[in-house]
């Protein structure tokens, strides 16, 4: 039974450009019991750089252990992500299926194994017979295309109710660069997991060191920076490759100027997929920023806006409407950063409610209660005791959130 | 709008015999808007010792602030709480009432302002009239007893939908000594906050310093082994009474043998009020225990035991009655303990699903399935590299959480 698109949805797929040196294709390869798109393979040309950032669970599922590897080299030539099936916690069985993948893969694009990436997300403990993937990608492989992202970013889908894709421009040195990505997020089926994929691609010439720090950066503004139900996969992993087909002088270093551009439009592109991504969170009715200042450091503010983010009891309320600070300020105090009661202000949809640890004189509910019934919550905290900040979006949680994860079963 | 009880509740309330020097009192303050008990007093016999654990919360309220305070010096003669209003974000005016209410309670029994103790549990953020709770303290101390048990659990009840109590006994050096316990858990109506409190009584003649270490180990197998949403209030509070007056020659050191029966049923006792929140968790309609064995160390056996018991993606699953193991796998991961995907053990009611990383040669879900329709759940995973162990246990999520969070509004 597929789910309603989300009511957050954006209108439509975005228009996503060409990017030279890149060819994609998305096809059913027989792991979604549906026959829907569930294999994406991407063609890179030679010279691509890679970069990435992995799930931190200590359970981490067997392509994300050799992505790992294979970003040690940062070079890539092709990218195979299947859906469906997350070939995770599969023992030996599940590693012989990465191998055969990948040899599959290098063999196809005559390159080395350690230029394949590969990700899987779906069905845990089931094991993919070891040739499986590995015997669809001649057939697919002919279908790569430049074009080809709408089926890209189906193919990558779980849950997903709508696919996920954008796209900027930017320049480089005085020359036209373009970032494109897609990604998906944490729809769920029992016994699937919440797993979040993005891959990004880009004709910019960076090298991989470079193109990790600024992937590394950028990825903690923004898909570390959103949460649905505070759940860690197995298999998290965003991925960035740069062809380097732009046409402007290669940059080496992270911290050369003319990458400002380019660092701006990565961080607003993957701030743009993790909205997505909670725009999709499950059964969400509501898209909440949650903005805090004053905090001890960055780290801090991110840390605390996420607790606030991953808070139960702050969630429900916003499912409800309800204009409940003092589950904020619970939420405050039990994030572990610094903070004092006395001098902590809050604030829905621009109206002040507390200051210096007691509600504002005069407090009119009336307006906040109106900002709580609309689509788009704005909370803001400011803790009064340093220059730190950082910004969170998260998404209410609903009885769909418990439809979706306790009444369902595939 | 009263909630229905839970149907994991305990069938009635225990019988709890009376206490030497401990005579307790409930009544009605005004509080609570629907005029039911509000207000705990207990008055305690000269040369009780006093212990306690308080919330870790940074954002931690007045009353939790003066408990601090008066734990330093360790001696108790008066208890006083209220539910109805927390008296938490209340700033200076908060401070002002606590200090009359401490300052009513310290003429009224002739003790010294440190041998007060306060709790207070309810909305949060409206300041309570400061001589409001001490003008009530005289009339109730005239209805202090022995036996008024019932009443003191119920006065401490929030939406908890049943009182809270146990009793055990042990011999110390040959002399019978009772602990009595009340508590009261999670259960909140918006903007209240989920405040677990509990008061335990002893005659039992143990010094402060090594009360507070019973009581401190105690309470990390109980009441920090539980979790209903993973938030923590600002206002919790669990603290022991000993009025020494049991007949045994006192105890002044936490190592004492004599000690081993004591420290048994006081564990015990935390437990049995622990499960009983549990069981009162908002929307609860299973209670699950979680064993984790084979850790690294006590302590991370509780942190990924916690974990698991936190995860809205297995507690769906739970609510579910879905044997969603992979969702275990996740939690085990994110945990951020030490895990080796390929030793990881899991079994649900007893029967092993997972062995070596993989699941089990022929593994049959039927008997499992029919353990997931059970009301009491029981979740075993073993780590395979260490002797760590710890139970914790926790309630499924359900619709009821939803409707008790969201939608209902005081």
């Amino acid at each position: 039974m597929p789910l309603p698109i989300s009511p957050l949805a954006p209108a439509r797929f975005p228009d996503l450009p060409p990017i030279a040196g890149v060819r994609v294709a998305g096809a059913a390869c027989g792991l979604k019991r549906n026959g829907s798109h569930d294999l994406f393979l991407a063609a890179l040309d030679p010279g691509t750089a890679a970069a990435g950032v992995l799930t931190r669970s200590l359970c981490s599922s067997a392509p994300v252990d050799w992505c790992r590897h294979a970003l040690a080299r940062g070079r890539a030539r092709a990218v195979v992500v299947n859906s469906g099936n997350a070939n995770a916690f599969t023992g030996k069985a599940g590693d012989t299926t990465v191998e055969r993948t990948i040899a599959g893969a290098a063999e196809l694009f005559d390159c080395a194994a350690e230029e394949v990436y590969i990700a899987s997300t779906g069905v845990i403990g089931v094991p993919v017979p070891p040739d499986h993937i590995a015997g669809k990608l001649p057939a697919l492989s002919k279908s790569l295309a430049a074009g080809s992202w709408p089926d890209a970013a189906a193919a990558i889908m779980t849950t997903d109710t709508f696919p996920k894709g954008a796209t900027r421009t930017c320049t480089i040195d005085g020359v036209r660069v373009t970032l494109n990505g897609i990604a998906k997020g944490s729809g769920m089926i029992a016994p699937d997991m919440a797993t979040m994929l993005s891959f990004i691609f880009t004709d910019a010439a960076i090298a991989a060191p470079a193109l990790q720090k600024l992937m590394s950066a950028a990825t903690d503004r923004s898909f570390n920076a959103i949460t649905v139900d505070g759940d860690t996969s197995t298999s998290d992993t965003a991925l960035i490759f740069a062809t380097g087909r732009a046409g402007h002088e290669p940059i080496a270093d992270h911290r050369d100027r003319r990458l400002g551009g380019f660092r701006k439009v990565l961080e607003d592109l993957l701030v743009d997929l993790a909205q997505q991504i909670v725009r999709d969170g499950e059964g969400a009715r509501k898209f909440v920023s949650i903005t805090v200042t004053g905090a001890a450091s960055a780290r801090a503010a991110r840390r605390i806006g996420l607790t606030i983010g991953n808070s139960p009891l702050v969630k429900t309320a916003i499912a409800g409407e309800d204009a409940n600070w003092g589950r904020i300020v619970m939420a405050v105090g039990k994030a572990g950063e610094k903070a004092d009661r006395d001098k902590l202000s809050i604030a829905i949809g621009g109206v002040t409610i507390t200051e210096n640890g007691q509600i504002v004189p005069g407090y009119d509910e009336t307006p906040v209660a109106a900002h709580m019934k609309g689509q788009d919550i704005d909370i803001q905290v400011d803790l009064g005791i340093g220059r730190g900040r950082a910004t969170v979006w998260t998404c209410d949680l609903t009885h769909g959130y418990i439809d979706i994860n306790a009444d369902y079963r595939s």
